[in-house]
């Protein structure tokens, strides 16, 4: 192994782990996002030994709130998320975790957690004119 | 108004409230995607009243958990949030919020903050055979 490498066998690489800015239960939030298509599956949440867990094993791991335990996604129920690439945000207190899901995400069935509550009710907005004409994305 | 519309116009109308699972500080994590690429972009929080202006506005509003305040993304900088669509999750303690992102969702210029923060070292998971074959997407 190089200088350069990150060694997350035992633990999580101290490089990653001073980069999170953990919630008061040590906790940072997990983006899970089907990597082909895009869609975004739902959001879990991963402390340092869930995180290096999905680092190191090709497996979505969480830290499960309610039942207070590590939960590798599809252990029960064959749907499991196989990590394609996973990114830490700017201020360290999300990730964004790219996954080819097997079946579905959510609990209840549906592919998408985000599904099975739906659509709440909007007012959509709309880019002015100046800056749909702007050079910005 | 007919009884089957939501009244979001002075408080966020109860029947969306009483779907929520607040954390501690009464907080759901909002993730933002640029509805057309499905590009995930960032993570914020919102209370109740974030999530009021956001859907009656047109314009995503977060609560700054560091400044204790409300926070109309782009009001200082330009980059405008545009609402497209709002969704709740399974158990009401996310929001997957679509959105068209004027210019750079990330406080340090990037298109992402997710692209700010940078991928980390993974190990690569693979379907199985089995997997492949299935009949599960």
């Amino acid at each position: 192994m190089t200088d350069n490498e990150y060694d997350n066998t035992t633990e999580l690489d101290p490089r990653i782990a001073q980069r999170l800015k953990r919630d008061p239960k040590g906790l940072v939030a997990a983006v899970i996002q089907q990597y082909d298509t895009r869609e975004v599956l739902m959001v879990g949440y991963m402390n340092d030994e869930a995180l290096r867990r999905t680092l190191t094993t090709g497996r979505v791991t969480f830290w499960s709130r309610s039942r207070q335990e590590y939960w590798r996604k599809g252990d029960t129920s064959g749907h499991v998320q196989y990590v394609k690439s996973v990114s830490l945000d700017c201020d360290g207190d999300a990730l964004l975790v790219e996954v080819d899901q097997v079946g579905a995400a959510c609990h209840t069935g549906r592919r998408s957690c985000f599904l099975e509550g739906g659509p709440l009710p909007v007012v959509v907005g709309h880019r002015t004119q100046e800056q749909k004409e702007g050079t910005d994305e």
